[in-house]
């Protein structure tokens, strides 16, 4: 992968990458400062549901832009091509994963709508750039996430869980990423908990339901943040005869910046 | 006192009677929705030290305003004399607590220089405003106050262990306390610690050192302020020969309202 893309490629030329079928990895890190995004991909009549539940749930559920019914473009994000331009896909069939597949070409139906969800990486690089030790990044893991027993505000056939993220700061740490987080609504924002895993229904923090589990030094806070994976639960839960979604960290990579992102 | 003054009177109303003599007590939930300050006057050969230490100690030393030798008044915060306007204040011989009185009139030095500090009941209103609760507020007591290990940046003869204030939040309403306190840097700001008092020198939040404990609920987070009684700490150990401060909870009133504190 080192030799078909690097950190400091254009978006255009990473997707470039991707659409020819020489990039089908892992994003992180390539075209860094850019937006990479959640997809989900649906029949335009479960469409309307999954809009409203994204906009009941805009923590784990930030939407940054959805396509025309049966038009694979989402020219707000950059030249793109939805069928084509995710390293890998996800395919769900009775919300089941069916099928993992490197392009969609002979699956897209002219009905189905895209959806692009803001995405982690984006504060992860924020908390960086403001010196601030991101654990999973530094240990070389997934971030561990874990199945909540907050209720997702249901819409329609969609309901679920949340998904968090847990990443581990000092005390004071813990509050400046917070003020760092609050900057970016659009990529998940501020945490949703802190201190109390079990307050939220998780069990054991060394035991991930997603990712890989990080050190707690002794003295620092588990910080969580609402996560991109709640809306591909909610995808599942829904039993859609079919729908599609990137694999997890093979994301879409954008043109929009990081730094376009924060509302000050 | 309720008599004399009440929450909706404007701020110069509650000054007319605190200089007259009418209103000498705490001016908690007077005038709001203004800025009330903590008051320190010293004598101009030590008033560049203090000011260089509330300069490297901006969290516990907001200052606002500060006035001309041996001038009382303070124009930016108000038709101020800071001779009468205070309702009670202490007067420091060596460093040592000697009087409390209603004015300072006969006290007062050509040479004498008066300082106005942010003061917590700004970002109080901040949080009650958003919905939050003021656990020192709703229970009715003063603000437990206590001593830290924290060494704040010495400037002369000026030094100090950082005092703090505690007050106790759910996770959740933790994280919305530090966005709205982080608006309101010029009153103390976003917390400095939270979680652990005993990595900042607290051996127990029942105990305070200033003001009284209030209830900690099972789930909740003890967060923690930079408190404008650490000056007061810094001025005794600076064992001026004469120095005047307020006496706790009976601040100077000004024209500045709270909201104009919000930096966004």
């Amino acid at each position: 992968m080192g030799s078909s893309a690097t950190p400091d490629m254009a978006p255009r030329e990473v997707r470039e990458r991707i659409r020819s079928g020489v990039f089908t990895g892992n994003t992180s890190g390539f075209a860094s400062g850019y937006v990479q995004c959640n997809v989900v991909i649906l029949p335009a009549v479960a469409a309307a549901d999954f809009l409203r539940f994204c906009q009941l749930n805009p923590k784990p559920c930030p939407l940054l832009a959805s396509s025309e019914p049966g038009d694979p473009a989402l020219p707000t994000l950059g030249d793109i091509d939805i069928r084509t331009d995710v390293p890998a896909y996800r395919v769900f069939r009775d919300g089941a994963l069916a099928e993992e597949r490197g392009e969609i070409l002979d699956l897209w139906q002219d009905d189905f709508v895209a959806f692009a969800l803001g995405c982690s990486f984006s504060f992860e690089e924020a908390l960086h750039a403001d010196g601030l030790e991101v654990r999973n990044v530094s240990e070389g893991r997934n971030v561990p996430m874990y199945r909540t027993d907050i209720n997702c505000t249901p819409a329609g056939r969609f309901e679920a869980h949340m998904v968090v993220s847990m990443r581990p700061f000092s005390p004071a740490d813990a509050i400046r990423a917070i003020q760092v987080c609050t900057r970016f609504p659009s990529v998940h924002g501020a945490p949703i908990h802190m201190g109390f895993p079990e307050r939220i229904g998780i069990e054991d923090l060394a035991r991930p339901d997603y990712g890989e589990a990080v050190t707690i030094a002794p003295g620092e806070l588990p910080l969580f943040w609402a996560c991109g994976v709640t809306p591909q639960v909610a995808l599942e839960n829904a039993g859609l005869p079919l729908a599609i979604t990137h694999s997890p960290g093979c994301m879409l990579v954008t043109d929009v910046r990081n730094a376009q992102l924060a509302v000050l």
